[in-house]
Order: structure tokens, then C-alpha cells, then sequence
């Protein structure tokens, strides 16, 4: 059982692709390294998106946020990679990040980013 | 009292087709095999549905589940899955299912499908 | 004091026949037996209506929900002639009914349906 | 200290006519007799309005509701009336009254009426 | 259906007078008038006892509460009172009456009392 | 599938009758017949106890309080009834058994009631 | 109704000497004026005690405790003197005297004394 | 990753013998058939226990429950069981095993079975 | 209102020294300086105390708590020193201080100290 | 800052060792490596204690807990390590650690290890 953390995101193909749904994904043990302190940082991280025409694996997924423990990174720009780096794997119709860290020198912040496929207009 | 799981779904005629009226069932009791590892996997799915001419009967929907507990199934495949069944065997004007699932590998899961019959305007 | 079951729903002129006003009735006693199985059902019914020139009177509907005690009813058939006979019995201007029945098989089941007097647009 | 129920709502000058503003009076020993049984009933009156040139007593309010102790009341028409009765006294902008009723013969019952003085356009 | 409050408590036979059991009664209808100020008051009854060879009926009891609506009484007086006649009807192992009184000159009251058949010893 | 109610309990052999356990049974779906009124009353049963050689079937415990539904019984009678007809079935080595049950004109009811095997001295 | 606040306590005779039993009256609307300061202070007042002979009258309670409302007061100093008024005035078993008082500074007090008639043992 | 469900449980050496300390597991996916129905039942299993020279490896917990996926089982015998599998395994100093079953014919079930390694006093 | 921070305790004397009663006063305003890394802590102080022959001035306990905001202190060290301070001006017949503090590298602290004037036993 | 994570724990003088008081330390950022899959774990380490004549520093314990995040532990092992590492570290009079960790395989686990002096007898 050798599993290792790694940036590959496996990808399956959307069982549904002729359907509009929606994926959520909440991962409560985000842990990486502040740049600045080199300490450790804890936080969640959700996904949500509508898929096209492929899924993002749960197990890759688990490894992936596994492979930021040991790596350093600002809370903004977790957020932004992690949206990047799935919308580049999935390349899904529509997809929001929310990263939310556990408090830092008194204060708990949240970073909210958000992808969408084309500028067709929604709802 | 010999039940078993079984992939049909019994149907029997809507009380009243000439009211647009409301159905929900939550369903706790979810269980699949992950196809990856193998590994049982829990979950609730919620059906909410306006019913057309047909309503699903109570016993038929929990043989119905039952009969994924040996099968080997995706969060996102299961949800879509019980979607296309239910809408092939009730033909409803408008259906949501929703798949909450236990975490696995620290990440919790939410699949939420819905189906239209007809591309007429809604509210 | 001899008081029994029975369909007939009595009714009282509305107090206020020119004011659109709203009652709600919530009774949690409702109890009838599963077609399917013989057994018997439990669930809560609540009643929301706009009076038009009739009220229910309140110990009538208590003994119009009892006799449901000893008859087979599915949940979606039950909320719908609970429904039809109270706008039978008092031709209200609006009205909703909800049925939320107790776990059966593992599933809870809600039935919500509505009764409009006129196509006039509402709010 | 001989106060005594009565039907007669004293009023006040409203202090700021030209402000629109809003009152909220919660009256929770609301008792009257069943017209039916002649059982006596309990519930919470809610009177939330906004005043146009009067304001009610709170006194006079209190001997008001207290007035309807020994008198058979229906819970819609104790509603309306006591709505009535305010806007006969008082000509709000607009009130509205809330009869929360105690549950008899396992159904509890909640009444909701508004009045508004004319049919201007709202909000 | 022409009940009338009265003082009279019916008991029926104990059931099951060789054990030691416990019966728990929540009243929260109780009104009475105040024999100062001649103004209804409110409350909740709690009456928690031990059965020996008589329980009181529940129908009883509540035409007993009931007698109060037009008597004046005290807090303290009434829940002693209560005690009494319960004691007196019954002849109960162990008895307790609360009261809980609604806010009076912003002052809100309870009252607790209770009785013993003999001085045996408890654990 | 013709269950009926019935008053005979099953039973099977304790599978661990050699060590002291506690079995709970929560059964909220309990109704009967007021034998003073003729209408139907509602409560929850509370089963607790510690098996020797016997424990009560499940299915066998659900057409037994089934077997309530069309029966007259006071809150009081009921309670220890249940008791007594499971203290014979199963001769338990503890039982405890708690009726609550729904507001009847205004008063909530709650009987607690204990049986223990022999006059043995516990913890 | 020129009722006046004044430091007399009027009692009335306690209706069951004989019994021990406990009154508990909650006052919300304490107001006195800090001695330092000359702002004013507000709190919770709670008396509970076991009467002997005679029982304190609630409206000359509520007087008393307006009685404070323009005159210097520290919240150790209140607490006590109510308690030895009460005892004073009423000669009780046992009596406790609770008083809470809002936010001061940035700091929310609290005072518990308590009284006892003879040295007598207590449960 | 071929993990399947059996009935082995592994153990590890206890880090520290020397102390006498707690562990819990909380196992809210336990599954079973009913050997009356044939139909899956559902549960939470929660394990508590003292070791002595050995602790129960987790990951064996979760393949061990799992092997009741596919068994007829009564509560009072699963959890008998498993408390009775785990001893045999681990010879525990002290151990409790709770079942909290899902709602079956409107009861739900709950067996709470502790062992003790030897008769010796305890706190 | 020139008042500053300052070390000293003011006292006045005890209302009631014949009797043995409980003073809590909550201050969630407390801040100082942490002696390792120069960041302010913000925490909440709970004093707890019977009075002998002398109480502590409330502003005076404002002005003293304030005193900490530009000093380090370890959480250990404020908790026992505002004891001790409190200790010597007060000489209290039995007190608590408790610190709860905010979390500092997401490690939350809470320090309880007691002093007891004599070795008196206690209930 | 180049803070690091290292396995010594650094003290400082208790600041009142006469006196006998308890600190708590609540740590939910705890993570370190499962010794079978290779994986991280997740979860909340408790400390409370009553010092002797030495205080664990707080940000040596935030760095002390940091040394897990790379090694490879055991739920039961890690505890009581962490019990043993501070025990040798400070001397406690008394000391409890709590485990408390996320959900691994639908399982949760909490560890619960105690620490005192000498075998002296408390309250």
C-alpha cells in the first residue's frame, strides 16, 4: 500500500456527460507550510463544480491535497492552484474553490475563487 | 417473507395527474461497493419529484437501493444512475436526486442530479 | 359522548369573508394502515389556507383525520384526497397540505400538494 | 384597584406621525371559551402594526384581551375580530394580528390576518 | 358535551397497586384570578406522584384545574391547595406540585411542594 | 405478508445469558383507544432491561403494541400492562418500562414503571 | 393607583405552615445607582426560600425592590440587605438571596448568600 | 489493494502496559441481514476498553465489521459477539460494546455488553 | 476621568462579615503582552471568592486588570499573580481565579488556581 | 524565525509550586504519518496537568507536537508518548492526555492516558 502524495489529478469519464449536475467535495485536513514562518498551516478545502466530460478521481484527489504537507504556501495562492490544477485536469463546465484556514496570529481567513468554461450566460 | 434486491422499480398510477404536487424520500441507508478499492461505501439519497402519471412505490424504491449493495459503483455513477432509473420507470415532470456521502480518505461527497421532462418554462 | 370517525367535514362561515387572511392546522396524530402491507402508518399532516367563504370546523377535522385510523391509504394517495375533500367540503381560495410520514423501510416520505381556486396571478 | 375586562380600546397620540414605524405587541395569556365544548382555550396574540395618527394603550390592550375570557370564540373569528377592532380604533397603516393557539383534539391552530388602510402600492 | 369545572377529583383503582410506580402530570393551562388585584393570572401544574390504591382521573383532573379560572387564589395558597385535594382524593405513597407562575410586576414565581404518606425512610 | 397484531410476545434464547447487558427499545408509533372518550391516544413506549435467558423478538415486539390500536387502556393501565405481559414472556432479570404520551385536554402524561427479578442488592 | 416604592415588605400568612416547601420569585428589573459612579446599575434579583409563617406579598416585593432605583448601592452590599430585609420581615426556614448584575467595566458580577433559620442539619 | 472483509482481528503490542488508560472506537458504518426478514439492518458500534498487553489494530476493526456485511445477525447476538471476538483477541483489562441500531418496524434498538478481565474492585 | 492602570487594589469593607457568601466577577477584557514573542494575548479572567472582612472595588478590579496590558506575562504566571494580588488585599476566606486565553500557534489554554484562607474543611 | 520542529520540551519554573492548580492545553492541529498505510492522520491533542515545580513553555509544545508531523505513529502509541515526553519533561503532580482523532476507514478513535506522582490519595 504504498500510496505517495503527487500532483497528478486521475480523471474518469463524466457518467453522465448530457447532464447538468453538480459534484461537492469537502476536505477538512488541507495542511501545508507558511512560506514566511515555515510552520505548519491547517485549513478545509471545498470543491464544487458541474463536470463535462470527466470526474476527478477521490482517491487522486486525497493524494493530491496530500502532496501541499510538505510544500510552502500563501492561503491565496493554495486556493488559486488548486482551482487551476483541477480546472486543468478536468477542464469542467463550472468550478468554485473555497479554502478556509484555521487562525493565524489572531486572525481566520477565507479564499473563495471560481472558474466557468465559457461566458455563456447562467441562470 | 422471502424480499430480495432487485433492480426493478414498481410503479403505481399518480392519485392525481391533474395537480403539480411534490414527493420526497429520504433514504439513509445507502450502500455500495467502492469499484477502487473494494471497500463498502455509506451514503443518503434524497429523491424529490413532481410525478406525472406514475408514483414509485415505497417497498419497490427500498428493494431498488437495497440492490446496490453488492455492486460496485462511483458516487457520481450511483447518483446519475438512480436518476436515469427512477425517471425511465416514472416518467416525472421534474426530479432531483441527491447523493450525500461518508468521507472517505477525509473528503465527504454531494452529487445532486436533476432531470426535466420537457424543456417548458418553470416559475 | 359518543363521538366517531366519519368523512364529513363541517364547516362555519368565515368570520371575515372580504379579508384574505391565512389558518394553519398541524396535527401530528395521523394514523392509517399501508395498503401494501397491512400495517399500520404514522405521520403529521399541516393544512395552510386562505378561507374563501367557508371555514373547517377544528373537531371536524380532528374526526375526518381519525377515520383514516382503519383504512388503507398510500402516503401520495392520502395527502391528495385530504386535500380534495377539504376544497370539496370548503372551497377555500388557496390551500396547501403536507404530509410527513414516519420511517418505512428505511425511507422517510413527505407529500406536499396545492389547490389554487382560480388561475387569478398571485403575488 | 378595581380594573375590569372591557371592550373599549383606548388610544394616544401617535408621537411621530410623520415616521413610518413599526409596533409589536406579544400578548401570551390569551384565554376565551370554546363555542363548541365550552372548554376554555389559551393562545398568544401578536399585534405588530404601523401607526398612522394613534397608538393602542397597552392597558387598555391588556383589559381588552382580558375581556374575551368568558366569551365563546372561534380561533378565526377571535382573530379577525380582534383585528378588526384595533383598526376600528386605531386606523394603523397597516397590522397585522397572529392567533397562536394551544393544540385541542391533537391539532394546534395558528391564524395570521392583515389589514392595510388603502391600496397604496408597498415596497 | 356540557362539562362544567368542579371541585370534585374522580380517581379510578390502581392498576397495579403492588408496585411502586411513578405517574407525571404537565398542566400548562392553568389560570386563576388574583386576589389583589382581581386580574387573571397564568401558569404551568406539575403534579408527580406515587400511586398507592387510587390514580387520578385525567379528564378530573383537568375539570379540577379548571375550577379555578373564576376563583382568587394565591401562588402559594393555590399550589398548596392542589397538594391537598390530590392527597386527599388519592391517598398517594408520594406526591410533588409544582407551580409555575407567569410574570406579575416583573416578578416570576414557582412554588414547590410536597407530601408523603409516611415518614419511611427514602433512598 | 398478513402480520396482525397480536398479543403473544416471541422470544429467543439470550444469546449471552452467562454476562449482565442492557437492551433498549424506543418505540414512538404506540396507539390506543381512551376507554372514558372512545378516541384514539398516541405516546411513545420506552422498553429498558437486562435479559436472562430470553429476549424479546423485534417484529414480535411491534405486533404487540400494535395490538393496542383498537384496544381501551388508560395511560396508567398501559404502561404497566406492557410491563407485566413482557415481565411474563421474558422473566428478565430488570425491566423498565416508560409510557409518554401526547397532551389529552391540555395535560401531558408521563408513567415509569419498574420490575426487578429478585430483592438482590444492586451497585 | 398611586402605588409608591417604599421599604416596607407586607407578608401574608404562609396557607401550610406545616409543610416544608419552597417559593422561588425571579426579578429581572432591579435598578439601583452605583455609589462611585453615579450611573445606574441593573440586574437579576432571585429569592428562593422555605417560609415558616409568614410568606412575603408579591406586589409589596415588586415595591420594595423599586425602592432602590434612586438611592447608592453596591452589588455586594444590595444582595445582603435585601436578604436580611426578607429574613426580617418574614422569619424564613431557609432563605437565598441571588443577585446578577449587568456588565460594569467590562466585568459581569455575581452574589449568592444565603440564610438559615437555626443551625439544624440539612440534606 | 484486495483488502476483504474476515473475521481476524490483529493486534499490536500495547505501547504502554505499565498504564492503565482508555481507548474508544466510534464505527458508524456497521451493516448485517436480519435473519427474520433477510433484509440489511444498519448501526453504529461503539468500542471502549482498557488493554492490557494488546490493542486491536484498526484497520483489522473496520475488515472485521465489514465481515458482517453479508451474515444474519440479531442485535443482542452481534453485539454480544463482538464484545465476546474482541476479548478473545486482546484480553482486555475492561470493555464495553454499544449497539445503536436504525429504526426496524418503528423501534429502534440499542445493547449496551461490558466485560471485566477479573473480579477485582474498581474506583 | 483621568483614571490610569495602576497595581493597586482598592477594598471596602466586607456588608455582611457574619455571613459566608459567594462574589463572582467575569472580566472578558484582559489583555497583556506575551514574554516570548512581544504579540499581545487577549484572554478572560473569572474571580471567585467568599469575603472575609474586606471585598474588592469594582473599578478598582478594571484598573488592575487594565495594569496588565503592557506587560508580558506568561498565562501561568498572570493567573497566580492576579490570585496572589487579589489574595493579600483582600484576604478572602476561599477564592478561584481561572484564565481562559485565546489560542496562541493553535494551542488554546485555560489556567484554575485556588486559595483557601485556613485549613478548614469544607462540605 | 527558522522555528523547527524538535523533540525537547522546554520548561520554565512553576510560577506558585506551593500551590496546587490545574492547566489546559487544547491543541487541534496535531498530524502525523500511519505506521500501516503510509498516510497522514489528523486530530486534537488535550493536555491538562497540575504542575510541580516546572510549566511546559507553550510555543515548545506547539513545536514538540509539530515533530509528529513526519513520523510515523500509532493512535494509542502517540498518546502515551506524548503523555511520557511531557511527564519526563515537567515532573507533573498529575497529568491527563486526550487523543482525539479524525476518521480513518469509518472508524473514530479516542485515547484517553492518565499520569500521577505518587500513589497519594486526592479528594
Amino acid at each position: 500500500m504504498p500510496t505517495r502524495p503527487r500532483k497528478t489529478l486521475d480523471t474518469f469519464p463524466n457518467p453522465n456527460p448530457g447532464r447538468e449536475y453538480v459534484i461537492r467535495h469537502v476536505c477538512p485536513e488541507y495542511t501545508a507550510v507558511c512560506p514566511v514562518t515555515g510552520q505548519p498551516d491547517f485549513g478545509t478545502i471545498v470543491v464544487v463544480y458541474v463536470p463535462d466530460r470527466l470526474c476527478v478521481e477521490l482517491k487522486s484527489l486525497k493524494l493530491y491535497l496530500w502532496s501541499f504537507r510538505d510544500e510552502g504556501h500563501f492561503f491565496e495562492q493554495a486556493t488559486n492552484q488548486i482551482l487551476d490544477d483541477l480546472v486543468k485536469a478536468m477542464k469542467p463546465r463550472r468550478m468554485t474553490v473555497i479554502g478556509r484556514f484555521n487562525v493565524r496570529g489572531g486572525i481566520t481567513t477565507t479564499v473563495v475563487a471560481r472558474h466557468q468554461a465559457k461566458p455563456r450566460r447562467r441562470r
